[in-house]
């Protein structure tokens, strides 16, 4: 059980941490911090927190737990304003889509108290955002990636998993450089080129008529797109080296199945699609393997 | 009402359009055909079709409407099998996702009978295939594209018309090259893209760990890469030419987008996401709006 538990920012990601952790009955006290007084005070409203401050001092006095749930880039600048009330015992964890930018601002911001930081990464989201986006069950049987530090205190690190798991994530842990490599591959990568995709299609001369035809592939696809730019902007950057080599490696795959593509070689280009198909459904078999419930002990 | 109706090709598309007449009460008897037995006598097993047969001359006897929802590339011997069992009183059309070439292998197979085929495209899909994921509604509410040719009789572009709209689709007038253009850019080279990054992933030598991580965002943008190889290796070789347009479009899109990434220009790496997700959500808002029910008269 915690006692008083610190959010910044109340959206999505953040407010959802909140009421999850309420309907497990696992925190005293939730506090929300942000920047728009508006969004604080609608999840005030939605009783996502309990009450709200723009004080940082006033927010850390006795807080057991405080999460970062904001843009990657503001994380120094969050942190640079906790520090000097940050009590021994706090321990401060975030939810940012990458984590060798956050490590690095971290330890700008917290210096000596950098053992206090445990970075992490909820894999959850949903296409909607805000406070009204938030739910009470976004991270159940989702993971959620630990990246702990050298200076990190097991107990701390520990405190961290069993809020999460309290949230119903199941907690992996990797170094923050293979987590930042991992998801530039699934994650990072896939939204630049939905964005660019649609970017694409929108700046030609006939777009109204293409979007008339485009159907429920392209939605599918095209899905994160309607995530939001700043984020993306913001995550592109942090993690723009592995970025940059998955985009090439990608780059390099696509020239090469143009010139399949332009020579007519159709064994080569199927060769290709039967490759992909089988991956994506040899992963999708095992994600519904691992959504089946377990059987019972008396079968 | 129509009276005999051949299907060829009695999968997910083909199936699909014979429970939908039948669930409208709009034809009298439905033949089917295709390459494989067994998916044949699945289909008379699952009540799909009425008859199956192998003979064209058998299919053709007194047929209204022949609808070919086979993989485009086996048009043109399909046709020509039908041809000399033709009646005059009968028109064929077709379902394939690509038209141009649709419309180039009948010429050639139809000879001076071309006025009765009439092209066509259902633009609508699922993630499964065969007899067993045909549903009696999937064509509720979508688009049918009709290419018609400049020798198609008006009556019989009419009949098909009025068979796709008794399915319960919204008729669409096209060229056949307008078709194929269109479709290049908001079907085919989302596809490609989508198995090339699976492709991609599965191949490097660490993919089993980042399929671990790969979540419903990857999900969504790789769903059409669950399509069957073949089909899209067919599509793909039929609209090489707009596809290849529309995929020298997207690198140099790709590639300029590289370079802001790689100068850190956060303002214009922005400027593209927020203008697709504009675009997007305008598009979403629009379709949403034509899903709402019309309201009725007395209001």
């Amino acid at each position: 059980m915690l006692g008083k538990v610190v959010v910044i920012g109340v959206g999505l990601i953040g407010g959802s941490f909140a009421l999850s952790l309420k309907k497990a009955g696992a925190v005293g006290e939730v506090v929300g911090m942000g920047r728009s007084p508006k969004v604080l005070e609608r999840a005030l409203e939605l009783g996502i927190v309990d009450s709200i401050t723009v004080s940082s001092e006033q927010a850390m006095r006795g807080a057991s737990l405080v999460l970062i749930a904001a843009p990657v880039a503001q994380t120094q600048a969050i942190l640079a304003a906790l520090e000097p009330y940050l009590e021994p015992h706090t321990v401060v964890t975030d939810a940012g889509s990458t984590k060798g930018d956050v490590v690095h601002a971290a330890r700008a911001a917290l210096g000596n108290k950098i053992g206090q930081f445990v970075p992490g990464h909820p894999i959850a989201g949903r296409e909607s955002n805000g406070p009204d986006a938030a739910i009470d069950d976004l991270y159940v049987g989702k993971k959620t990636v630990i990246t702990a530090l050298p200076e990190n205190r097991v107990g701390d690190v520990e405190l961290v998993a069993g809020a999460w798991q309290a949230c119903g994530a199941l907690i992996h842990h990797l170094s923050p450089q293979e987590h930042d490599r991992v998801f530039a591959a699934v994650s990072h990568l896939p939204h630049l080129l939905a964005f660019a995709l649609v970017d694409d299609i929108a700046n030609k001369p006939h777009a109204e008529l293409l979007f008339q035809y485009a159907a429920s592939g392209f939605r599918d696809f095209t899905r994160i797109a309607g995530s939001s730019a700043e984020m993306w902007r913001d995550i592109s950057l942090a993690n723009r080296d592995a970025l940059l080599g998955e985009l090439d490696a990608y780059l390099a795959q696509l020239t090469a199945l143009r010139g399949k593509l332009a020579d007519g070689d159709g064994a080569a280009l199927e060769a290709v699609y039967a490759n992909a198909r089988r991956a994506r459904r040899a992963w999708t078999g095992e994600i519904e393997k691992a959504e089946q419930p377990a059987p019972s002990s008396a079968e």
